[in-house]
């Protein structure tokens, strides 16, 4: 029978206690929450509702085409000004998703021939980018630029490294200067995926290529999402304004895939001009990071030390930490879990969100609940 | 120097006449639009603005994480049930894009030791999901049953053929009922991308599978997007709960990807139950698709006879279809224009989509302009 492979690998995974089910949310849930990656705490902002609520108004409910086509809304053209402004980037380009601007920044400055160096550690979209990619990936140890200095001396031609700046799943950075010397002196390029920086690290949350000096650069590409700071959905390439033309020539997710819907797009840009008048937040989800973690450690967790807003505290098992995160949400904090196949090092974890809105008290509370509950 | 290999890149494409711009719309364009995927002329109803509105304030501006984390919220499982129940399936699964959606089904249901067949006419989300899958893939020749029961025949273990229902570029259907056929011989399954299908094939525009019979069929799979027929952004598979189930656990693009904004998902539930109250939209796209096939076939021009809502014609060569679209809008007319390498076949086109809501005056006025501009 067609599909009856698929019972197979289900009863594998109920077996290992692997299941993933979804779990739908009320729209006023009273759980704590440290699971989303509403950093900010915009996503529920009136501005940035109104935002999404005025764009629908004025654009429609959809862009109605390829951004070729006519999915290219001045609304669009506004974000994506904006975005680069304020990022310190000559040019934008915004896509459906953070997930579809990794495979369009990966396979369009990795064509046929050329090398891609992918950290060990990266995004599941960069490394669908790299297998996507005619050019030739090779996979170095996480977070070493010597290891990508030493694979870029392999090879003549296109190059170029590509790494997350905050990993999404212990929130350790990457050494995004260090990064960028090693592939200079090969003149080759970077790709950077700032998805969990843009709105947490450099100077008011203009994101980790800003915060290490390589905003603007020449051979610096960074891709972001609208779905986590800026409390929408989305993504966008930011690069030299010959990088973005390039991609809207040949990266197939932004060609063959319609545009960003208004809405998403007037709320991106509200949460922006939000952060920019309250560039505090940025600062504040990093101290509420550090003092999560401070405290959890205190309490003598294993809690990684947070380079951005992302907090991991490691699990003993896949089926303790399953059971740590339902404890949690019986007494009233939502974390998220992590564990295989999701993790690169197969190690299970919690994974929380310090957002910049969180009370002490709540931090407080949190940490008491991760203890009470702790496996 | 990085990147230095885009500019010769830049130079080819110009020399080609390939160079590809984008051009804002403002949001009160005075252009009639035969270019946009809005087949139902919805994406503007009130209705469907509204319900977009409407959920970003009761739901926040992004969906804050991925679906298997904070996702997931009651307007995502109720769009999930209304639109598998509008198509007569068991169950379906809400992504952030159409794009997204196929990679999932493809990737998911294309397992290492599987065999793929695609159609060499398919969307690039279908290729694009053919590459990343770890099956192999066959590509057949366009519409042929004949060819995918000869690839099965090849090969043992689990398989899928894999179609476009109605093909974007000449808008001609797939012979979905003997594609099936071919697939149920050899116990393999069939995933149908029904993005220009929902919302203007079968009964009330519930889709080319319904219009063939297979709606609920356990071998079968439908793709679709929220971003044509209903006004809005995302994606959707549709098929047996079990499949569904399987996309929960193992599409990558479904895990590590951040959940469909509420707006989104509001703007399209309002358009789904708009067309169930309204059923004869479907009906009328198809007819002024008939209609602007019949006039354009009658002024002379090779237009492509439509099996949905896209018409197709043809044009002498990439600058001569480039200037004709130029002209047309000029004249007042939006229009698509599709050529290499975006067409599988290097033909070059006008591609119009007949809206819902065009009247007679403007199908009128659209064939005058296109004929008066011909090259
Ligand atoms: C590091 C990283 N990159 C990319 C993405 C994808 O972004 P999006 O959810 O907007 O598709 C995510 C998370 O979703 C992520 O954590
Ligand atoms: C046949 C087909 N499949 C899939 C897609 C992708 O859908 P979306 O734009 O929602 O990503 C499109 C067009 O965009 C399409 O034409």
């Amino acid at each position: 029978m067609a599909f009856g492979w698929i019972d197979e690998q289900a009863e594998l995974r109920r077996r290992a206690g692997l299941v993933r089910t979804l779990r739908p949310r009320p729209a006023d849930s009273p759980l704590l929450d440290l699971a989303s990656n509403d950093y900010l705490g915009l996503a529920r902002h009136p501005e940035v509702t109104e935002g999404a609520a005025r764009a629908a108004r004025v654009w429609g409910g959809g862009s109605t085409g390829s951004r070729l086509v006519t999915g290219t809304t001045g609304l669009h053209a506004e974000l994506e000004r904006e975005l680069a402004g304020f990022c310190g980037f000559e040019a934008a380009l915004v896509f459906s998703s953070g997930y579809a601007a990794n495979l369009a920044a990966v396979t369009a400055l990795g064509p046929h021939g050329s090398l891609i160096v992918s950290d060990a550690g990266n995004h599941a979209s960069l490394i669908d980018g790299c297998r996507l990619a005619r050019g030739t990936t090779q996979v170095v140890a996480h977070a070493d630029p010597d290891a990508v200095r030493k694979a870029l001396h392999t090879h003549d031609g296109p190059a170029v490294a590509v790494s997350d700046t905050v990993f999404s799943v212990d929130g350790d950075a990457a050494p995004l200067a260090a990064l960028a010397a090693a592939c200079r002196e090969r003149g080759a390029g970077l790709v950077a995926d700032d998805a969990h920086g843009l709105g947490v690290l450099g100077a008011g949350g203009r994101g980790a290529a800003y915060a290490a000096g390589l905003a603007g650069a020449e051979d610096v590409v960074v891709t972001v999402t609208l779905s986590k700071s800026l409390g929408s959905q989305g993504g966008a390439v930011l690069g030299p304004a010959r990088v973005i033309d390039h991609l809207v020539n040949a990266a197939r997710t932004f060609i063959f895939d319609t545009g960003l819907a208004p809405a998403a797009a007037g709320a991106a840009l509200a949460a922006l001009r939000l952060l920019r008048r309250e560039p505090e937040r940025a600062e504040r989800a990093r101290a509420v990071a550090g003092e999560l973690h401070a405290r959890l450690t205190a309490a003598g967790h294993a809690a990684v030390r947070p380079d951005a807003a992302v907090v991991s505290v490691r699990a003993p098992s896949p089926e303790s930490a399953v059971r740590w995160a339902a404890d949690c949400r019986t007494a009233g904090l939502a974390v998220g879990c992590f564990r295989p196949p999701s993790v690169p090092d197969g190690v299970s974890r919690l994974r929380l969100t310090a957002r910049a809105d969180l009370s002490g008290d709540q931090i407080e509370r949190a940490v008491r609940v991760i203890g009470e509950t702790r496996p």
